[in-house]
Order: structure tokens, then C-alpha cells, then sequence
């Protein structure tokens, strides 16, 4: 457990950024699956951002370059949707544009599992998976990992040595979901332990919360692994006060945004659980 | 201010259309990005009408000949939707089915810009934005225009002369969602002053109230300026219907979507505030 | 009407299903339409199943081997959609992996038939549609059929003959969604009658149950038609439960995957109404 000393100094970094998310309403480029689009532009809006679906290769030249941040998720990944990710993540790259990475379900073939290792390669900002991702990510071959679907098999405890392997060799803070949230830049490893079990049953929520980490490095780039841990945590509270209304999944999912929009800086700090780690 | 009995008429006009959209079920087509297409489709049901997402280029020579509107909006424009979008267009303007764009951020890309312009060519029935997309629209030029992402940085208001100029141009009717809805036949402005601010912290909605001018349309095809008007009335009222039992953007799109479903005679009436501006 | 003793033991057989689909937590591959994606994958969430939206060809030889069933929908088929349903549904049923097919909206276009009237040729488990969708695909030739869009112009009972007709040609067991859905193997005909007409004025719902057999069937590979049948009245139930709570079709889709989560044995073996007709 840490002090109240330092759960205080988490409660106001988190406030701080999730309040410069609401005043700068950053411009979010999000190139992600079709399954996840519309909770995930929501979970933008919700949060203060602004977010935009553009994903054909044809607009990437023109658009990239203005946005805040880009949000890359493999979930539906096509031939055709994989040179659009390159090129963004390219340019975001040049020019110093924050971008996030969601390799979900990256052992789920051959192919997807080269385009994220392409990926991460471009140097991404912030890499975001559940365990079952980060381990196979981690590792130099796509045999070595063993997940079956988007569901992770793993605790993300577990992850811990593979997340700071990850972020050692390819430089990105890496972010892994589970029942505590854990985000290492490969030396410190953060812990935030917010949310609850049943937002795993809503489909989409971890896509989101990555592109809501996209946000928060959007408006802290010098601080990424701090804002990874804001968004973490933020997106997690959310879904504690959003459970307290909730019946099952679906009501969870309507009563997570709403709390999310709603959220005020009393009902964050009082809610908020970081530990280092 | 409209007199009272300026409003009463409108009230009936609206009412009507909304009464024969349930009582016809028009068959919508819609070609339209892939964010938006749950709430689009369950907008449509919730009015009464028949949604298609039929988006194939392969299909719409069979298909859009058959369908009593078309919905066109180029969210997620891709090189490969956009021939099936002019095709469908096309068939439209050659068999007289009524149809409406949404040229959804029409300055993210010059693809995006050139595309709209053609589409804009190929005679839509009513174009619907934001103010910040009609005014790029209606400018000549890509560089004239200075929208950032699918939200927009103008008041409704400032989009008035741009609207009658573009209507002037194209043939169109155009509406301009904002605060006030506007929309206008080139000469006549109409003010639909329904609605609630927190509908743009949703995605979708914008794109939602398009397909709904396409149903009101449908229905009414020689008075599409009223129509779009009536539809845009009907959503604002279903919105602050909605934001009575609202605690946040999910629970609003959940209520505003079941109040759209069991909006009366009397309720819709009582909230109409339709003026001639 | 089914003696008491009959309705007890389709209710220990639903109760059976439910419970292996929540234990085993099945993984499903959904190749569907862009409408559908986020209403399905909650579905089988919901159900205790686990989705995986993978629908590109050069995933599917390394992916769909390790899948428990496959659900392919046709709702936005496309040129390029459509190999990765063929591949997708030949590697099934080479490794004996139940597929299901949902022929959305069979009668669109000719395209759309004749990928419909391929895909039934490759023996998926079973296929299910709509009356309209049903009487279309068991005749020989698009003219035959008169759909309009993807609502069924026909009642459920209007279509037994043609889905006994369709199930004795192709293998299947053929499922018709309606007030009563009726599945059938070609001589049994079994009701399911649970379910609210409001349902329909939901997108997606019904690719959602048709996923919710591919779970079903997963879990009891050997009794497909049993399977079929229960999948159906579980969804029924959990509608007609998240009824007692809805205000409009938006609630519905809420409450409706919030009673599916929750739903117990001796709520579901209360409701279960399911008859040999």
C-alpha cells in the first residue's frame, strides 16, 4: 500500500490531466476496428476529446499531420487497413505526434502478429494489451505465445516482466489491462487498480480505454507513462461508480460513459489507487 | 418569435410527415460510414422506417432502384466506397428517389473535398452538415476552408449565407445542424430551434438526423425543404424528450432513441419551435 | 399446447445448453456485417461465449482451425467479404467445426443470392433468417422471392414448408426468427415462442441470436437442432425480461443483454415456451 502522501500527488496528477483532456479537447486520429468505433468515440467525447475515424491510406497525408494523437488497434486488421496504419504511425512519428498501439488479439495469425511487430517498430508512444497480448508481443516469435482469442488467458500480474521487456527493447511505455492495470517504461512499474471485473464483458472496453490513453499523452507528451496511468485509472473509475447503477453488462456500458462525462475532481481523488510497484 | 398560429402549422406539418413515415415504413438505403451505422439504423427503426446498409457497389444496380430514399455520407470514405456512393447517387437522380449527403468532414482530406464536390454534382435531394462543413462546402476550394476533425468550430448562425449560396448552387436544400438547425431552399431559412447541446457530446447523432431527413423525404418528396425541417424538429424533440431522464451522452442517446419511438401527437406539438428566420 | 412434462424437459434441455456455453466459454468467429459487430460481440459476451471478430482471408487458414463455431452474416457482403466466408466455412467443415449462416437480406441483389445459394452448398450447421429470407433461399431462383429489405414481409408460420424444404436439400438445420420461431431438420418442427414484437425495431438482433446458435452448437455439436432451439428461447426469455423494464426499443437492447447475463435457472425454466408442432 502506498502512503496517503502519494495517493494524494496520483489523485492530482490524474485531475490535472484529465482536466487539460476537457479544456484542450484534443483532435484524436483513431484507425481501429470496426467492432470498436462507436464505444470508442464515445469514450472520446465523453472524456472531453475529439475524436475522428479516419482511416483510408488516401487521407492520411493530409489528415495526420493535424492531429493531437493517433490511435492504431489491429482488431479487424486487413491488408488493406495495414499500409493506412503504417503510413499515420510514420508520420506521427516525423513529427513527433504522439501515437498509441492496441495489439489486440495479435497471436490470432501469422499475419497479424508480423504487422504488429511492423508496428512497433514505428516507435509507438504507448503500447496498451491485456496480458495474454503483451507476453506475445514480448516475445520473439509468434509460437512462443498461446492466446486463442481477444480474451486474455493471463492475470496481468503475470505480464509484469514481459510489459518491461517490451518497453526496454522497443522504447514505448507499455500498458497492460487486467484486474490491477499495470504500466512500466521498463525500468519503474506503476499499478493502477481501478475498475471492475465486469467491464470485461462489455466488448470494446479495452480498445477504448487505449484510445483514451491517446488522449491523455495528447495533452502530457513529456509524461506519457504518468498519463497512461491517468487514463488507466480514470476509464477504471468510471466503470466503479458506473457499476454502482449497473445490472449487467450493457446497463455498465451506458452508466461508464455518463460517469465518465460527469466525473468531478472530488469523486476522482477519493476514487483513484495507484501504487508503484 | 413566430406567432402561435405559425407554430400550430408547423406543428401539423411535422406531425404529418412524422405519421406517414410510420404508416409508409420507407425503405432507406444507407451507404454510410462504419461508426455511425448501429444508431443510424436504430434511429431509422425507431421512426418507423426500413433501414439498409447496402453499401456494394456489386448490389446497388439491383438494390437502390428499389428503395424509397437514399443516405450517402462519407464518414469513413474509402477509394473503394466512394464509386459505389456515386453510383447510387446516380440511379437516384435518373429514377427521382429522393436522396441526402452528409459530407461529414469535408475538409479532412482533399479526397474527401474533391469527392463531396462530386457528390454535391450529382444532384442530392438535401446536403446536411455541421456549419463548419458547409461553410468548406460552399467556399470553392479546399484551402478556403479551416475545419479541424467531424466536430465544428462555427455557430450555425455564421453558416446561414453559405447555406443559401450552396442551395443556390447545387439545387439542394441544405441544412446546417447547430443550436439552431437551419435550413434553407437558397431564398426561404428556416430556424428548427429543438435539440440539446449534450446530443454532439454522442457520435453519431449528426449522422442519425441525416438518415432521418432521407425517411422524412421518402415520404414527402416534393416539399424536402419541410421535410428536412420536420425531421430535424422531430429529433430535437425526441433529444429534449430524452434529456429529461438523461444523467449523461449514453443514458441521452438511450432515452433520446426510445423517445423517438413513443413520440405523440400532443408531446411533439407542445415542443415544436419552428420559425422563419 | 405441450404437456406440462414437455415443457419441462425443453426446459432442462435449454438450462443444459445455457450452462455449457457459460462453463466451456466457447470461442466464436463472427465473419458479419459492419451493423451488427458490437450488438453480437455483447451478445456472446453476455452469453459467457467469447467473440472474435476475424474476418480477413489471410487470418482465417491460421485462425479458424482453433475456433469452437463460426457465424457468417451477408448483411454488408462484399467481393472482398466474400472468400473469406467461403474459406472460412470449408475449413470448418473439413475439421468438423459447426458454422452457422445468416443469408441477411438474401434477395438485395443477385450478388448477394448467389453468395447466399454458394454458402448454404459448403453444409453450414445451420442456417438462420427471417421468413421472408427463408422462403427466398429454399426457392430456386431470386425471382421467385420478393423481399424487400432486410424486415420480413412474411409471418414465421408462412415459411415451414419452405425451411422443411430447405433443410432436406442442404443438411441443415434451417431456423425462421418470427412471432414463433420455427426450427427445423427437414421433418421435425419444433416453436420457439418466446420474444416481444418490439425485438424487431432493434438492429441486429437477430444476427445476434444467430451467433448465440453458433454458441449454442459449439457446446452440443451432436444436437444442432436442440441447440438452435434453445439459443432462441434463451434470447426470447432474456427479451421478454428486459421488456418488463424498457421504455422504447433502446432500453430493450439494454435490458435485454442485461437479463441474458443474468439470467438464472429457475427465471429461464419459468419462461422457456417451446412446443412440436
Amino acid at each position: 500500500m502506498e502512503s496517503n502522501t502519494e495517493q494524494l500527488k496520483w489523485g492530482k496528477t490524474v485531475w490535472k490531466q484529465f482536466s487539460q483532456v476537457r479544456l484542450q479537447s484534443p483532435l484524436i486520429q483513431c484507425i481501429t476496428n470496426f467492432v470498436s468505433m462507436d464505444l470508442m468515440a464515445n469514450t472520446l467525447l465523453s472524456a472531453g476529446a475529439s475524436p475522428a475515424m479516419v482511416h483510408s491510406i488516401e487521407e492520411i497525408p493530409d489528415f495526420t499531420p493535424r492531429v493531437t494523437a493517433l490511435c492504431i488497434n489491429v482488431g479487424t486488421l486487413s491488408p488493406s487497413s495495414l499500409p493506412a496504419m503504417i503510413t499515420a504511425a510514420k508520420i506521427c512519428s516525423q513529427l513527433n505526434i504522439p501515437w498509441v498501439l492496441d495489439p489486440v488479439a495479435v497471436s490470432a495469425s501469422a499475419f497479424r502478429f508480423d504487422a504488429c511487430v511492423q508496428l512497433v517498430g514505428l516507435k509507438p508512444t504507448v503500447v496498451r494489451g491485456n496480458a495474454s497480448e503483451i507476453i506475445a508481443l514480448s516475445s520473439s516469435s509468434l509460437e512462443a505465445s498461446a492466446a486463442k482469442g481477444t480474451d486474455s488467458t493471463h492475470d496481468s500480474m503475470d505480464a509484469v516482466e514481459a510489459a518491461k521487456l517490451l518497453a526496454r527493447t522497443s522504447g514505448a511505455i507499455v500498458a497492460v489491462s487486467g484486474a490491477t492495470d499495470i504500466v512500466t517504461d521498463g525500468n519503474q512499474v506503476v499499478g493502477a487498480h481501478n475498475g471492475v471485473a465486469l467491464m470485461q464483458k462489455i466488448t470494446a472496453t479495452g480498445c477504448s480505454v487505449t484510445a483514451l490513453i491517446a488522449a491523455f499523452v495528447a495533452v502530457d507528451k513529456t509524461n506519457a507513462l504518468d498519463a497512461a496511468v491517468s487514463a488507466l485509472a480514470v476509464f477504471g473509475v468510471a466503470g466503479e461508480l458506473g457499476m454502482k447503477m449497473a445490472k449487467g453488462p450493457a446497463s455498465l456500458r451506458m452508466h461508464l460513459i455518463d460517469a465518465l462525462y460527469g466525473l468531478d475532481e472530488a469523486t476522482l481523488q477519493s476514487h483513484v489507487n495507484i501504487t508503484r510497484l
